[in-house]
């Protein structure tokens, strides 16, 4: 997708060899025109599906998520993550584990926003370890929903999370591939 | 806003008598094309400024702030909650009550995205107490911007929240009212 590469491009920062910020239109501050762009993009793409829901998880998944529903005139479900001890049985439950905060974080879907009749695209901003998709997966499994595929709008290509959701077999369409951070600039 | 109103007629579950669940509609699932009738409602009444930043804070504000944000064609941020103790020198600092948590929450705003040319829509899913929107506006008064108005989706006019921003001179625009929820049902 040329107008998201162009904007990586052009305000991406490149804090480390594997941070990329682009809180300039995406996840701090927000384009809301170039994230109604994205929203059309995945619901093209996934034309061919009956999606029933858009599932994703707070905060920075929000934007994302929200557009796309708005294109396919779908609900759009956020995730909310949650302390362990605060959780009550009427939520569906994924494991996450943070690599920033170096700790377990959960998140959760009440229960009665999903169910086996539900045909479920995932969306989020970023795809890097897959720590959050899975998550997302381990909580529409657990309501027997079909998983249509997952929609990532900047995909660390890098790191290993495209590869373990294309080896379970699940449809992933990313908007763009980041193939590079380790020299100070972007590679795409 | 006549949509809004029936929605919470319809969905709206009163868990107390200040306690309003709409995780139906507005900040667990969303309906995209209601928010997206909310953002437009919102644009109509401040047509008359010229606002160059909307305003919130994440997570339930964010789909509120980025439909609002596609209507006024600006750019949407989202004021991040943080602990204390992992503030920086780069970021405008509000302080918020937190009721449910009982203790202080700290919301930033990268200081990059907002400078006193600025003139800014301050909106939110719920008013009740006002501490989220007081925060917001710390952040305004931080940059040297202007604040142009507050819009919220859902006030509890029970609150106090309303009347401390009126109080203090700012343009308050709420799409519903609800002015009591003390009798297990809920009265617009």
């Amino acid at each position: 997708m040329d107008e998201l590469k162009q904007r990586i491009l052009s305000e991406g920062q490149v804090l480390s060899d594997s941070i990329l910020k682009v809180d300039s239109f995406l996840n701090h501050q927000i384009d809301p025109t170039l994230m109604h762009h994205i929203g059309q993009e995945f619901a093209r793409r996934f034309s061919n599906e009956e999606i029933t829901k858009v599932l994703t998880v707070e905060s920075s998944g929000i934007a994302v998520a929200l557009m796309t529903g708005l294109a396919l005139k779908t609900p759009v479900i956020f995730a909310k993550k949650k302390k362990a001890t605060t959780m009550d049985k009427d939520v569906y439950v994924g494991k996450i584990y943070s690599f920033t905060r170096r700790e377990d974080v959960y998140i959760a879907v009440a229960k009665r926003y999903l169910s086996s009749e539900d045909k479920v695209l995932i969306v989020d901003d970023f795809l890097a370890t897959g720590e959050a998709a899975q998550g997302m997966l381990q909580i529409v499994e657990q309501a027997g929903a079909k998983v249509v595929g997952v929609g990532i709008a900047i995909e660390k290509a890098f790191q290993k999370g495209g590869e373990i959701l294309r080896e379970k077999g699940i449809r992933l369409e990313t908007l763009v591939q980041v193939t590079n951070l380790s020299h100070g600039q972007v590679e795409l």
